[in-house]
């Protein structure tokens, strides 16, 4: 069965620039175990996501050098990249404290390509106040990731006042109508402020990496 | 085929107050001046909603004592309920023009009934400083009618800022993911924002009656 | 990561003169322990909505002056806001057992902010006598609250008898085509009854606000 | 292209007692021109449903021997089955005017049998009292086919206070979530009312043979 | 808490015919035992649905008079209504063995009305030759309850190849497009084959009440 | 604008063993006509499907040489490939007169690439004996394409009584909850009877496709 | 109870050329157990997909002849059918280790019948590469079945590189507007390389169904 | 009536840097060319998109300075803001001509603020030669917004192979499951490729803002 697992796409980093990620969800703690070792003896960083704290623990007690990074439900094994603060930095920002997994998925995977990142919880649109005291803050990013749960309004309404590239993550908090995200998902497609670019519903990962091929534009 | 219309609810107004409302959308032009004839016989005021101006314009040419109200694609015959300046004023906001249809027929459903309102039009979220300078005009207001379409935020917005009751109504416009209104519609059900109420896609006259139900409370 | 939870929104009271509620579903015993604690020492009352028995009772071991309501399955801190009697009475109308829990979170987020409610359960329309029955108890109220699930009638029939705002609450309780509380939510935003508004499916919590919105209006 | 609509039930009858019926909607005006003259040469009776008016008066020029229904959109040819008034009576109850024309398919499909028909309009939920005071009237009939769109209310109301077979038809009426009697039909599947029936979508058709089919059990 | 379950409709076997059902799905023990208890001391006849064996254990601790019938997941106190043989029979057919518990209830249900019934199980559309060689057998009921899941054509092809009354019930056995039964729903409701009726998914209570109304009409 | 539409895939024949074909339905006239040249002066065949007879017309007038298939809507340049008679044959079924012309559009593109087609209409489940009176006929065929709207349990019944590979084409033919063909599609996704494969709604040119990739693995 | 599962579909072999297969889903330790020594006594070969290890070991206690296939969570009890080498081999193909247990259902499924056949795994469109380096190898096949989740590119990419049948199977992996395998479904039926046919989600048994009635054409 | 689209955001370009643009498809020709008059008055650009032929040429009667793009069906008055060669390119790529309309709308409004945009079409993942032949051209764009309707995999192909920036449009075109686009949609929102980021349906307009304010980081 070693074969199952064994075709991981080792050229992935120098065809487009980023380190290798695994979606942990639906594998096995002796799946994940035995990737991160691959990784681990070709020196390559890699990033396990969605991997419980339960999961986790088992993990590391055979490769004992793999990191959990327990807010952001992740697993790593290796250097991140190199440092690349001249590109400046990716905020993430978030409604409420439920979207706090996915941001800091978002933040990690970016710190692992040697993005720097800050976070910004808590500006949800039903208190606009706390999003408008920190605009000033905000238009020092280069990229801003902004996830939001519910109706999903927080991304239009910072795109209708900052200039930045916007990669909306809705969140699938919420329940009833907000149909475990889609609701979100759909405000955000829908917004009437242009620009807006949308990834799938909790893809903090896939914020991220958008963020990582935006921002490195100006190395082109 | 007369008995096919004739069953209409002449008792409604004393019942719930309200005058008898006719969804013209899917009636013929015979059957709306057959009934606008019905309630002109009684003295009755009579609202006919959806009425192209096309259709309105035959309907005019038999009933000549009916008014064809354009921007709200609304017919009427006999008079308004008398002015109830005391309850205070209701009014109708909304995020772009093309909600202008839905909004209007909400105010004439009103003022059908004696009640003051007011529009205030394209206050969009994707420009907020445009909502910001209106918020203290906001304040005044009794009961606050939001329409939106696209993402539908608008009312989460507003009723983040106001303590009034906030009718949204979510509105068709838009295109894929905005699915005729439904993801405004469930943005609006999923607000982050507590106590936004929601009528139906479009359905300026039932938040019109959901105003009028509300402002009438200082009557009872 | 105390700041993941702390930006909480302290003048939400001034703003729209409700107290602070706190959607407990997918937060931790810490994190809900740690919300009620900021609160407490604030001197403010605080919410906290869809707490399962069981974490109730872990928080309660840490927060003595805590009060766990079990039929509304609600934690709160705090004293009640003062009572408004002359505003008149909210009533909290069901359908069926199964809608027991939403509408109790109705009631105790009123009663929260010093109103006045009552309860009238089992009335669904299937024996329409029963509803018939508490017609005149029912015209008394200000505004009625009315839970229904599986088809969601209810709310229709009541608000062609009544003149009242009548906030319809769809109930998550069905199989099959209820689709957990989809066919009652779009039943009630179908309603041919003019002037029926709607929440998001169980949102107890959001009703009580919109009914609260709606009876302060007599103050303004 | 004759053999494209040559192998007709025609054993349809004896199998399982209705006599054939013929879905015109998406039928060329030559196409069902051909239908009817196969069955006028055999002498059986057929139905063809919705067919325009427009449509129906070209087909009559080469037919003169057929019938067209205006308020049912149908065209029939040869005689109704023998009167069985022993049987008892359908009654067709419908809730607005706009389902007038599945009422009359109904109740002509049922005419085709021999089958005694009824009917009953504009008794919707939002004026109860109308339903009410036929209620005796309505006990009288063996069968009851119940046509309500919207929200789809009025088959639960009867069948909590009838005792009969009950066939409730959605009716395609309404706009947003309505969605095209889809929210009509999941109310109706949803009905906290015991032993309702449901058809497809504006099925009037459909209706009347599970009607014919119910009636007759008195005769095995 | 005693209010919240005292409403029952005890009229309604004079109304409607039917002894009182209880969904017992979302109840907990403690209410169903409550129940159980009213009915008993009214002499009445009880049927509770959807109760599991853990649950029901429990309840019998405190009823020694209930009965538990294990394949239909149903509890019951109280005598059956007395037979009713002259009415006929209504059989339920049913396409897999997945399907069993939900027409264990619908027998179990018209049982406790003194309707006789039988089961004909297995005879899915996917071997035809089982279903035709009972053919002749299914003639002689008076009505059929027809369940079946995935694509849910199997009473199509019965109400294709029979007179009688046919109740369709879909179930939710199925994965993928089956969507929980909505696939076997769609398919019925969409029937090619005139006079189909269906109830919601798994609701062989409703399927049994509803063929109770039609045998029932013999009587009228 | 001539680069527009310039990039045909004028290989495919020789890797997929495939005639070049063009979906019709949203190109202009010019667009179709410009095609159709290209295709012409290299001496290839070309199949274009969805063209209105409208359409067709106008495109006839500059290219002569083109040929107009009425009832399955295509246009057809050059000539077909060599007959491959010892393939054996591909036999359409069609469930009603309604799915002819996807029927036929099968049948066209079978033939464009030498491949023997018959078609056998009308044999809808409804009436299941012409279904059986058929079935030695159809155990001739190689390959069944079966075309089926409403409940579409035709592929399903068919592929439980014959041992050939069937392709599925759910048909858009129905109204209500046939959902334009998707019950018909979901339900032969659901079949209960194993190796039923399906392709799009209404896709005839691709169930074509697919019985022509599984005739030719007899030459390889 | 022994009826419940007594009507098994014993002819289906001589009629459809497949061996019996039983889902094992919903069924019980007993219910598999009995229908396996049913089979055992008959000497026939039967096959149950989706049976959990738990589930199977218990059943394995009693049948020690059963084999569990712990890869395909499948159990069979019998010899498999003979080989049938000279009609060539089907190749399993998949998009990702998470599709691995459809993948060997497929397998063992068509090797239960005697068919040649082979996997390749981890060959996902992010990396072509990996895909483009075995199409030679792919060529080689008979028929191939495609298993791919989350967007479900993957078969219609090799469909457009390849002439054989291929068979789509949208896996069930994936969050958010993945939603459960039913974008895989939609990507596969909408996809621009005609002539992909495709089975339910997850349908891994289906899909060889499908190889086996296509790869057998070359015997009739 | 003047004032109902009034209050146009004449401050958005300081504010984010974009030209006013506004949606016209359902506008009137009277108010575009109110809106244009405005602008034009201020010598500010603005962009009308979704504007028919027909109507833009009754709007260049009254505005004759207007100039009517017919292949991305847009008006604009003004100058485009001046060239900003030095930030790289943006590449429009599509899968087929039908998006062509959406791919025109891109570059427009992108040209419109000065960027520099190439056109690639018809590079379908059916055909990936097509796609691999121009992979080195694409290296050089600084963003990529790439087109596609049906399965809507093309964008997913693309992001596995190249670095940069990402934008995908998923277009209506398609029929049955693909859902006017839906199915595209949630193929790119599932993707397995990492990075992608996702408008509306047939937003060309949104994606050429995503990619202006990628595009323009390089010159914070």
């Amino acid at each position: 069965m070693t074969d199952a697992y064994a075709r991981l796409d080792f050229r992935r980093r120098e065809r487009i620039g980023m380190v290798e990620a695994v979606w942990g969800e639906h594998k096995s703690v002796e799946q994940i175990a035995a990737i991160l070792k691959m990784f681990q003896s070709r020196n390559q960083m890699a990033l396990v996501t969605r991997v419980s704290s339960q999961k986790a623990e088992i993990v590391l007690e055979s490769i004992q050098e793999a990191t959990y990074h327990v807010e952001a439900n992740c697993l790593t094994v290796g250097d991140p990249l190199p440092k690349e603060s001249s590109l400046g930095r990716v905020v993430v920002v978030s409604g409420g404290t439920s979207d706090l997994q996915v941001a800091k998925e978002s933040q990690l995977a970016l710190e692992c390509h040697g993005i720097e990142t800050d976070l910004l919880l808590d500006v949800g649109v039903a208190g606009l106040h706390r999003l408008l005291e920190n605009l000033n803050y905000l238009k020092e990013a280069k990229v801003l990731i902004v996830c939001a749960g519910m109706e999903g309004a927080l991304p239009t309404v910072i795109s209708g006042l900052l200039p930045q590239p916007i990669v909306g993550v809705p969140i699938s908090v919420g329940y009833g109508m907000s149909s475990k995200g889609k609701a979100a998902l759909a405000g955000m497609l829908s917004s009437c402020s242009p620009g807006l670019v949308v990834v799938n519903i909790d893809n903090g990962y896939g914020a991220a990496m958008a963020a990582l091929r935006i921002i490195k534009i100006q190395k082109h």
